[in-house]
């Protein structure tokens, strides 16, 4: 006990003696960054340490490998499933590496520290006529070393891709604190193994991200927003289409709410605006956004009168402020807010073909209740990117039947060519579906890069891949 | 010797056994694979050898394992850098995987062998209005795995990307036989790393690509080309925001042609069509292309005429019909040919920041001369992604000046944070460049991939990666 109490005290000083007294908590301290928001993750990790730049975080990482501590990397701490969960590991906070190095406005490229906040850099890029375009509910207080290990995706993928496209360069300290330099600016590269894609989106397995080059886009100036209510989400694809084919690509949102994630909009937040009078099977939210005036709002509105006209759609508010384009993103993004404040819950983040989204919702329900008749669920759904976010919560709490139910939900998203985990990654919640669907050789791949770049098994383990055993 | 003979004769034994006498192919059989267009990789493979399927490449792979021979994938024969050269290996053609298996139109996406020809899955896709847009003059017979191995670039990356950006599934053969599945047709999958990813742009090194899923796109029903001719070509990043802004990024192609380079087309191609009485310093093809019919030619001549008259340019062509937009292209798309014509040809693929690519081109010259005062030279460039074809004639056949003068295009490139390696890939040629510029960290982690991968070293051995040697 003494020994490990002195092995503890030595790890908190070569910490202090790296970033500085004032940047090493521990105990009751920690709170913030221990527990997260969804309030199913909370460990006490050995110290929380927040370095000011790549080298005391490479030196942070030679200290933990000379004490064989695990170290957890954590950012934003808006994950889902358990990815900057640390007990009893180092959590390395990148928050103070917060400076946006550079906006090139003719370029199009940000370069950027990983502790940047999402929203901060849109702002930043807005006053220059740009966006940096990965749009949720977390944007206020992800950060872009969190967004790029997770490959975060949003509402606006449909348009610009998911994070991985948004990035050209990286800066990565590897577990042994060397240096791997990345920060390119280029759209054209092909020298050696594509390590950047790599590392997008490994869940701070291989390396903890410092920086990065990221793409901005033009900034939409011009907005046509608007809620359409159906009958059946079967006709669902073909009226995207008919968004697309009427504006040349213009739309970047496309977003499914089902009855009940209105109904639990309604009465979570009793304040917020009502926009239809009848509670219908399946709203959209549909955005076009474009840098020239081509009369979106006229084309939204064509195609909308057309689609009501055909039968196609039972209903439609077309946004007529930016005050009500507001409302009608304050209603999609409360999904989050909405699934958490149960528990237990099963959030879950599927992806099948866009068009077999109907029939997954169709055929979700009767499974879930075989399993728990007293369930009640709500649904929302990326629909252009064929993304589902089915939300459970069990009538009781037997983790036996959660784990039932999201064996399930992930399941049959497999079983209709789909997959188990679109955009949150695998943390610790998505370990069992990882096992139980990803391909074998994939895994085994997987491991032999793990144990390439993190030998020692130092960072984030016993996450990600099932089957490496925490160190 | 005769044990030697022996063992040979038991590996053509065994790939008899594997694919069927007919498909194995020795000796002066084997030239059509085992010589390079381009006429600088020659040597006698061990056999050439044409599987049938998935499984046979796997059995293939597992003989090869077995007698420690090296494996080679050859697929269009295209490549400029060598990667397909394999003495004394046993050559895997996949010529015989060419079947497009499905073209799903709602979904946009192709599933196909990889030895389907790149013009060949255009054609198809144009049967449903779309198109697979990658664009380069060997599209003819380069074949898709062949494109994906190497990440291939071409004159649409500036609308499209790379292969990188067309891909969505992938089915892979590793060294050991076992086959990575990892054929989704999704656009969102976070579970687990990128293996994709890491597999395009591989060069060979890590797998055998037997089938894809890749996107199509709209076929564009609008084309509006020109040849602008500029005497300054630091006003041509102003230009391309000039045709983007004014077209709502329209653009698909903006390929830059030096003086030296129409000249030498007008050379080789006598009867090729003339578009400029004078010769000017800079000619860019601009083409712009929609799916809506959006007065494409209006938007050029305008862009056109306004920089007419402001200076900005000093003549243009606007192509008026179908086969003069063929000449324009038949003029950009000789690069290949016209390079190859003389040896020794130093053929590169370097790119910078495209606002620099100007400066580039200014300073090379003189460089070149330092070294070899009686070179020639071309340049083409697609200007949009910073990528410059610069070819160099060397005034004689001293391989210490060949070797010279690559490595200051290639230095030049990445002094200006660049890279010398933007598209053709590394294979042979560009050994000594990704090891005098490329981070020693990275090469570090490749190689670790590759030990991961290939224990035994039997893919492709002794190119991409240098430092790891022939198995």
């Amino acid at each position: 006990m003494m020994e490990m109490d002195n092995r503890i005290e030595a790890i908190h000083a070569g910490l202090q003696a790296i970033v500085g007294v004032d940047q090493v908590f521990a105990g009751s301290a920690t709170e913030r960054w221990s527990r997260d928001w969804t309030g199913q993750f909370e460990g006490q990790p050995l110290a929380v340490v927040r370095p000011a730049n790549r080298d005391e975080v490479a030196a942070i990482l030679r200290l933990a490998g000379q004490y064989h501590v695990p170290v957890v990397p954590i950012a934003g701490n808006t994950g889902l499933n358990g990815g900057a969960y640390g007990p009893e590991a180092i959590l390395v906070s990148i928050e103070r590496m917060n400076r946006i190095r550079e906006i090139r406005n003719d370029a199009r490229v940000a370069i950027v520290e990983a502790g940047v906040i999402v929203a901060a850099l849109d702002s930043a890029a807005a006053q220059h006529g740009l966006t940096f375009p990965l749009a949720f509910g977390a944007a206020g207080s992800a950060m872009i070393g969190g967004v790029l290990s997770t490959n975060a995706g949003g509402a606006n993928v449909l348009r610009y891709g998911n994070v991985r496209d948004l990035c050209l360069g990286l800066e990565v300290v590897l577990p042994d604190g060397s240096v791997l330099d990345l920060m390119t600016a280029l759209k054209k590269d092909n020298s050696g193994f594509d390590l950047r894609d790599l590392i997008i989106g490994a869940e701070g397995q291989l390396g903890i991200i410092t920086a990065a080059i990221l793409k901005l886009h033009p900034r939409p100036l011009f907005h046509a927003t608007a809620l359409v209510a159906l009958e059946d989400l079967s006709v669902a694809p073909a009226l995207l289409n008919a968004f697309q084919d009427a504006s040349g690509n213009a739309v970047t949102a496309y977003e499914f709410m089902s009855r009940s994630y209105v109904a639990g909009y309604e009465a979570l937040v009793p304040a917020g605006r009502r926009f239809f009078d009848v509670s219908y099977p399946a709203v959209l939210l549909v955005e076009l956004a474009t840098v020239r005036n081509e009369e979106l709002g006229e084309i939204l509105e064509t195609v909308l009168a057309d689609a009501l006209e055909r039968g196609i759609l039972v209903d439609a508010v077309v946004a007529q402020s930016d005050t009500q384009r507001q409302e009608m993103w304050a209603l999609r993004e409360a999904a989050a807010e909405l699934a958490f404040q149960r528990h237990p819950v099963i959030d879950t983040d599927v992806a099948v073909p866009l068009d077999r989204i109907p029939d997954y919702l169709d055929r979700i329900p009767e499974i879930m209740a075989a399993i728990d008749p007293g369930f009640t669920d709500i649904a929302v759904a990326h629909f252009g990117d064929g993304n589902i976010h089915y939300t459970v919560w069990p009538s009781g709490s037997d983790p036996a039947v959660e784990a039932a139910l999201r064996a399930a939900i992930d399941a049959l998203a497999v079983e209709m060519d789909g997959t188990f985990s679109a955009e949150h990654g695998i943390g610790l919640c998505k370990l069992p579906s990882m096992a139980r669907h990803k391909n074998t050789v994939a895994l085994d791949m997987m491991r032999a890069i793990k144990a390439a770049f993190d030998p020692g098994n130092i960072l984030n383990p016993g996450k990600t891949l099932p089957g490496v055993n925490v160190g």
